[in-house]
């Protein structure tokens, strides 16, 4: 596993880093002999004056963990956490939102950042308790995406949802079993989406503070992952916005 | 890396196994001091006749690789893939059919049959050429949903196209942008899906043979992994066929 939180590997991550906010970068890493998407990446990071370091691909590898390291790295700046104040007045369109609660698996949380990023999202916000740390193995997995969404981490999630909901968001708290179906609740608004984790789901506050509560019915035997549901719901929501 | 096969790692994988299908066990592989859920594996493959093994917790994880195996594992037959034609004949409903091409990533392959398998899809065809091998990585990511889904290794997928669509079913192909919402088209029939590979897309010959092409927009400057585009096509299917 890598370690190291201030370090980014893989073509997506550096390249979208280099784009969002090229003062993130303490230096680049590049294995030996790396093809035209990496030699673009170099050329970059020259052109913002990020020192370029060469190292062996098996060290750079090694530092990576087991997701292709793609032959480039970075050492970075701590990640950015954004202020949700600042991005909910910065949003001219409805917002939507999204709370992901418990979801300890790092694979799992970059993918639902990268249908986030996808759907529009304007926020995700994260507890600071129980999620994955945003660090290499979510920004490999989110394939860049963490750079172009906003992500919050949240002192209190329950206190940040009465925050959204006294400004007139709908708060949606995704349940297991016996609630309406997504395409039959209203997601066109302000809108707060809320996922949980696979075993405990959403904590009990949230849940009881939502406006809604929506469940999505299996047609065969197996449940559904995490990140699937989150994509589906958010597609859910683009969809609605698609037509409304 | 799990590089055999013939083995299934898990409590998921194994316990879907063991309720489909006990005959595909050679032997049940367990690590002392294993919790509940593991000794009802345990019990249940005692009850079918299936020798229990019991080695090291270290020595079974190393055989799963990186993924946690959670203290059991099974020595199994060669995967059991389905006769599309003995699945057809079995559906009693307007069949949803779904192609995956060109998916070597086996845990995007294992992420894309859960989610098959939660919407009710009937088959998965995958090809023979292109795509990742259902092996223990597969099972492992689907969490027990490859013992739930008919899977088909198909020679030809252009052929399988064509004799689903002299039987009345309607071809989807999902093609990065340009052509019509999933939401503005009837998936509602007998519907074969088709996803292909995020780097390559479908293989031409299936875009050019399908009946209508969908594309998902985007919102924000994302791309979308292969098996949320999946899930979320599956969804739109089955929310159709739930209101139809």
């Amino acid at each position: 596993m890598a370690k190291d939180r201030n370090m980014l590997f893989g073509i997506h991550s550096v390249g979208e880093w280099l784009r969002a906010d090229p003062s993130r970068f303490e230096s680049l890493l590049v294995a030996p002999g790396g093809n035209d998407r990496v030699q673009k990446l170099v050329n970059r990071a020259r052109d913002c004056g990020i020192p370029v370091e060469t190292l062996p691909k098996q060290r750079l590898q090694g530092m990576a963990g087991p997701r292709n390291a793609q032959g480039v790295g970075a050492r970075v700046k701590p990640f950015p956490y954004a202020d949700l104040d600042l991005v909910l007045e910065a949003v001219e369109v409805e917002p939507l939102l999204l709370i992901v609660d418990g979801v300890t698996d790092p694979g799992n949380l970059g993918a639902i950042i990268r249908s986030a990023a996808f759907f529009g999202v304007h926020a995700i916000l994260l507890p600071r308790d129980r999620s994955a740390i945003i660090g290499p193995v979510v920004e490999r997995s989110a394939a860049g995406a963490a750079a172009t969404v906003p992500i919050c981490q949240i002192n209190s999630l329950l206190g940040a949802l009465q925050m959204l909901l006294q400004r007139g968001f709908i708060g949606v708290a995704s349940v297991v079993g016996g609630h309406p179906h997504p395409a039959e609740q209203d997601l066109t608004g302000p809108v707060v989406l809320m996922v949980g984790s696979e075993g405990k789901g959403l904590r009990p506050s949230l849940r009881k503070a939502a406006t809604l509560k929506t469940s999505l019915p299996s047609v065969g035997p197996a449940s559904l992952n995490v990140s699937a549901f989150a994509g589906v719901l958010l597609y859910e929501a683009a969809r609605q916005r698609r037509d409304s």
